[in-house]
């Protein structure tokens, strides 16, 4: 398959797989997909090791790293360029209320302390730019083809440190006026987002998106939100994207390092399962509907706090939540297309089962135009 | 084009067109497509009225008729079977609060009332299986190839009417769940809707529940929600759909006898401006969002009523807004395509364009699959 995002990247099949997980990110890259290795919640340390990884397992194919550098949150304009003196001043922006909100709701659900907390500094992760900076330093030290970021255009300055390496550059969109905008700050290729997808997301359907993103820009799109099979792949390139964008379908192959409780729930899943919710970062993102994502839409709750104030006030309670017994509050990102996933699958088989069905898709899509 | 769809009712191109203005119907049809006439707003004589009409311009070509026979609404089980006598009870049945709620808004945007009210009477329209079934009778006196039917599987003996009459049956679908028990009742065509559409909706998005709905039954399945250019019929053919359902592309065509305020507005949208609200019939509807839906948001709204109580709550209401200055409360079904929709054309216009489109799209996937 050739498209100019193929060509770009020197890949052979135009599908990129968000993980967490190096073992994914590795697994595609070899298939001749692209993985991309979410960064966020890795300090530069971890993410260094992590990349190390990759790096001695990839066979020499390209992948990417992803990271958050959102255009707006909560203490961006404080000047403070340490992250500890950032959280510092941030803790003091928490109200009380909002802590005694999530104390109780842990206690109401039997939710024990924890009794060492390897990462309670992990507060921030990469949600700033104080804090998103040093992993786009560490990925750029690595052979990383492609450097991809979430929740808004990257700054200029990261597009041009890409760029003099020769990393090319990816953003995330939700509107046309979005993608417009990463455009102009040098992007290369536009990832356009469905609301259907997992985590930070906008309220544009992917049918609807993507055409509308395709028009509106010069650079080759990929098609996320609700790509999980061949079928939909094919659906995403007839809708004119170059490539596209998955997520969700990782979170429970047989190399994903997902919790086996979360990856329990995922099988069982419907695709009515999941909701928009700001409950887990303070802005939008698609989660787990569940009693934790419930609660937070109640009469009693306080309401969300602006990111990255709203994981800073959860993150100890999401640990204390994935230690314990209470799997009715663990809540994660997760896109519709959870629904159709109902078994544990190698990650080469879900690379390699998307091309057949997508070879079996144009077939039928031939006889249907020709006959 | 040919699918199973084409062969069942004997049509060139699998493009539905789902319409309240019988000229797009008839002009569809005789595009070479299948208009299909929504009978909601009519009172049977208008029905008949309309059909006649369709009949006349046709020029034989096949057509069909909406119908909306909710499986569940309030009263249904007042075993009332006259309108008149279950639009006394239902109105009974209409607190205080919200009429004067009603009342209030449209104080406030300073709406007059109406010196006459020639529609008084159409507070249930078609919303009931006593407003509902006369409206089929009316239908199946006239050649129709296809009657379809939204908000859950028609009853059964409404399916063997039309059956008995070589009319086959297409029903509404929002999750796999909902096309399974369509097809035990002996629909013949489902038409699965995503999120993105306009009207009663569900909350999965068309990239995900078309391929659910596909392999969950045995029947064609159509694919509904955000299918506005030939791109986006080439994605739902491609997501194994057998043809397309379209509705809201036809509000701003040429032909259509939607007010030009609504036409205007519709025009200057972006698909951000719609939002899925139970303020207009008490079940959930994607609508363009203005002061209207946010009003039903807002801390003062009493919440919305069970279907058909909303509708009769605010009918007179819809008609009073419709006649004054004060466009920011117009409400209407519309899905996000109305984002992509920038100028008026042509009906004919439309599907042909369409057509072109989804040509160009398949020769460019084409291209990308073999190179």
């Amino acid at each position: 398959m050739r498209t100019r995002v193929t060509d770009m990247l020197g890949i052979e099949l135009p599908i990129f797989a968000f993980s967490h997980c190096r073992d994914v990110v590795a697994e595609v890259s070899r298939a001749g997909g692209m993985g991309v290795l979410g960064a966020l919640y890795f300090t530069p340390e971890e993410l260094e090791m992590e990349l190390k990884w990759i790096d001695d397992h990839v066979d020499g194919r390209p992948y990417g790293v992803d990271v958050v550098m959102p255009a707006s949150y909560a203490g961006s304009d404080l000047g403070v360029d340490s992250p500890e003196d950032l959280v510092g001043r941030l803790q003091g922006m928490i109200p009380q209320g909002h802590r005694e909100f999530v104390d109780g709701l842990l206690a109401s659900h039997g939710v024990p302390p924890l009794s060492a907390d390897a990462d309670a500094g992990k507060v921030l992760l990469g949600w700033t730019d104080a804090t998103a900076r040093p992993q786009v330093e560490v990925a750029l030290r690595h052979p990383i083809a492609l450097l991809a970021n979430a929740l808004g255009p990257p700054p200029a300055d990261v597009v041009e440190q890409a760029h003099a390496k020769g990393v090319k550059v990816a953003a995330l969109a939700s509107t046309p006026r979005h993608a417009i905008k990463q455009v102009e700050v040098g992007v290369d290729i536009v990832v356009a987002q469905g609301t259907e997808a997992g985590g930070h997301t906008g309220e544009i359907s992917t049918m609807v998106l993507i055409p509308q993103v395709v028009d509106a820009v010069d650079v080759p799109v990929l098609a996320a939100g609700g790509i999980g099979d061949g079928r939909q792949m094919a659906a995403g390139l007839a809708l004119g994207a170059e490539g596209v964008w998955t997520g969700s379908i990782w979170l429970a192959v047989e190399e994903a390092d997902t919790s086996e409780v979360v990856k329990q729930r995922i099988l069982a899943a419907t695709s009515r399962d999941t909701v928009r919710s700001r409950s887990w970062t303070g802005k939008p993102a698609r989660l787990l509907k569940n009693e934790w994502t419930d609660a937070w839409e109640s009469q009693e709750s306080p309401g969300t706090l602006p990111m990255p104030l709203q994981f800073m006030l959860i993150s100890e309670a999401l640990r204390r939540i994935g230690r314990s017994d209470a799997t009715e509050l663990a809540t994660f990102p997760a896109g519709q297309i959870i629904g159709t996933m109902n078994q544990v699958r190698s990650t080469r088989d879900v690379v390699f089962g998307m091309i057949e069905q997508y070879v079996e898709a144009m077939e039928r899509l031939g006889r249907i135009t020709n006959e």
